[in-house]
């Protein structure tokens, strides 16, 4: 049988485990050289495809590949580059036939979040369209965990775990500290629309702390914010405050924006955080602490979650089967057996019905006051935070792989990205 | 021999290690069961001693007071309160004095930075004029690593390995993202005098990241700064930014107080990190991302460096057989013997050369542009970092022991703290 080759592309935002997603598509399709000859990667994403800009992974060894597998963020770059739709922009869509022909693509895995799913999909339709039949394979990859059917989202485990464990952490640090200084810690996770990684900050309930999440998927009430949080430092010294970049008022405006002006009369330099710390010291006059997480969330591979990083690792490697077997418009999926003892398998899901589906929190996850997580809702976190894949470290610091990245040769003109 | 009994108490901000210190202390103390009998802790700090609120420590399990090696945070408490000068409240120390007699302690061990070096130091000096002749011997802990004599202070190898993993994970991620979108990300660390804790940050130069790092040792200076921003995006695609907190301007007002004001118009919601990130929007336009640490650098025992902790340990150990040696107003210290292959024994210095005096960092130590650290303080900053000591892991999270702290019954009448 002849040989065709792959494209492998990462897209929007990065994880921690997004790589052990390319390792398992590469060491899939190496493991099938007699049907995979090269898996080409975008560089910088469909940009890459876009612009003929293709990263030649077969000049990887096996060790830096193996290494993707611990290693955080995107090694091939990634984009914020949504395709336009069909209507508006087929000079998109026509010219990545035209490079995936030019190149002998047969196979097109899209690593991304519900964007991706949609891009993929419309890949797969028009290249039957034009004649050039594509198999396209979607790789579920976001935080934010709001990706339909699919029981959870590879980067959601190893996020979920980085905030509880330093929620947990913080929390004894306040309760020290409360006595004579701060008894309110205020930890700002992110979650633009759906409250997953908030969440997680709840499971350090059961480990006796006193804590407050503010969910994007609830209106904002400030007061009664204030007496739930003056109730909690009354009863045990101190709470922690578990805020969702998300978190908004009534009218939409985001917490975050609350009026917030530098010496240039700038509207926001961000944070909901220090809004909601400020807040609580204005009514209740408690010393705050606060912290944004940003990046360091979603980066975080040295606290990564082993089921997380085994889930990436595994539907990176079924697309690759999927595609052998001759799926099309697909993504493979986590379908859940068990919470405890925790089971799962891999499932497989039509792109049809994944692409612009947004999967929030259940209410029944959030407890009837708005401010907490439900017994439901943690038996569904827990399994996804269990396990530790500690990388290896030397002088002090873990290894992570940077690759080459060697430049395919081009066989095209350039093409103008608009 | 009699056995009289000990106090331990630990003093202002808390870090990942502050309790292998009370391990050590408290460890060593029960070998020694013929001449110490208990050690009393103080129930958040040296309030503990003045208000008579006392803590048995005979009353935790030896696995309780194992575990206490692998929890962050102060178990017992810590307060920020700050004994005022003898003339200022003779009172307070003649109640410390007065509690320590009721109880038969004839050890003091504080556990803390600077300022409660030199409460240490009037203690012992001033239960000798009382004709109370106690044994004080000061452990050293802050994240800050101002303490002179000493080469390092417990707790800051452990921030450091915390700030350079964030920082280098966060690299990664601003790496794969900046073709079309973030370009630079900022990290606000702690550090309001010495500019250590950012240093660290600078570890991360040897794997390829273009970083700045500003000190509060270094005046800020806005165009050279975003200058130096510029031609490393200019040369790399992006770079990260490590920020002290005490960054100041020349006039000595700190970057985080620029001016900021909420929707009622009171000053700074805080933050250096937001500051400089909009520097660099206003005038390069490049796309930012922020992040502050806060208590989650100083909290997170899940990366702690191994080195840090067994020297915490060490610390403590040494302080009980100081004491039972017959020392009295003096510190164990960190001596460095080689970088590499690192070397240390454990010292001593008197604490009157300790008490208010307050390291920063050697000129030298910075790069000569003041945005970077130099070989010599990378081959100091090495040895502190190194190993893990990884907890032991629950149900995805680690387990942090918390003790059941038992009062010891009151001897004396009230104390009103001032």
């Amino acid at each position: 049988m002849n040989t065709r080759n792959a494209f492998y592309a990462q897209s929007g935002g990065v994880t921690a485990v997004i790589n052990a997603s390319a390792c398992g598509v590469i060491e899939t399709a190496r493991k099938h050289a007699d049907r995979i000859g090269t898996v080409f990667a975008g560089r910088n994403g469909i940009i890459g495809a876009l612009t003929e800009d293709l990263i030649d992974t077969s000049q990887e060894s096996a060790d830096a590949i193996a290494g993707l597998r611990t290693t955080p963020s995107g090694a091939f770059g990634s984009c914020r580059f949504k395709l336009k739709s069909l209507d508006a922009n087929r000079r998109e869509y026509e010219r990545l036939i035209e490079v995936f022909k030019a190149h002998d693509i047969a196979w097109f895995f899209y690593n991304g979040g519900g964007d991706s799913a949609d891009t993929c999909f419309k890949v797969s339709q028009l290249s039957a369209s034009m004649g050039y039949p594509l198999q396209a394979i979607h790789v579920p990859k976001t935080v934010d965990n709001d990706l339909p059917i699919t029981d959870c989202c590879p980067g959601f485990g190893s996020v979920a775990k980085y905030v509880a464990v330093s929620a947990l952490e913080a929390s004894f640090d306040v309760r020290s500290m409360a006595r004579t200084s701060t008894k309110v810690f205020v930890l700002e996770v992110m979650g633009r629309h759906a409250g997953w990684i908030a969440a997680a900050g709840g499971l350090i309930e059961d480990h006796g702390i006193p804590v407050v999440i503010l969910f994007p998927e609830i209106e904002f009430d400030q007061q009664r914010f204030i007496a739930r949080v003056d109730a909690l430092v009354r009863e045990h010294g101190y709470c922690t405050v578990v805020v969702s970049e998300g978190c908004h008022h009534p009218d939409g405006t985001f917490l975050a924006e609350q009026g917030t002006r530098d010496a240039f009369g700038h509207a926001q330099l961000g944070g909901a955080a220090p809004v909601v710390a400020n807040m609580v010291k204005e009514a209740l006059g408690y010393k705050f602490h606060w912290a944004v997480a940003d990046y360091l969330q979603r980066a975080a591979r040295h606290i990564a979650s082993k089921t997380d990083v085994q889930q990436a690792y595994e539907l990176g490697q079924k697309a690759v089967e999927l595609a052998l077997d001759g799926q099309n418009a697909v993504m493979p999926t986590v379908e859940r057996i068990a919470d405890e003892p925790y089971a799962y398998r891999i499932g497989i899901a039509a792109l049809a019905d994944v692409a612009n589906v947004e999967k929030f929190m259940p209410r029944d996850f959030i407890t009837e006051d708005g401010f907490g997580i439900t017994e439901r809702c943690k038996r569904y976190l827990k399994p996804l935070i269990q396990g530790e894949d500690h990388p290896t470290y030397v002088d002090g610091l873990p290894v992570y792989v940077t690759l080459r990245n060697v430049p395919v040769p081009k066989k095209l003109g350039p093409f103008e990205l608009k």
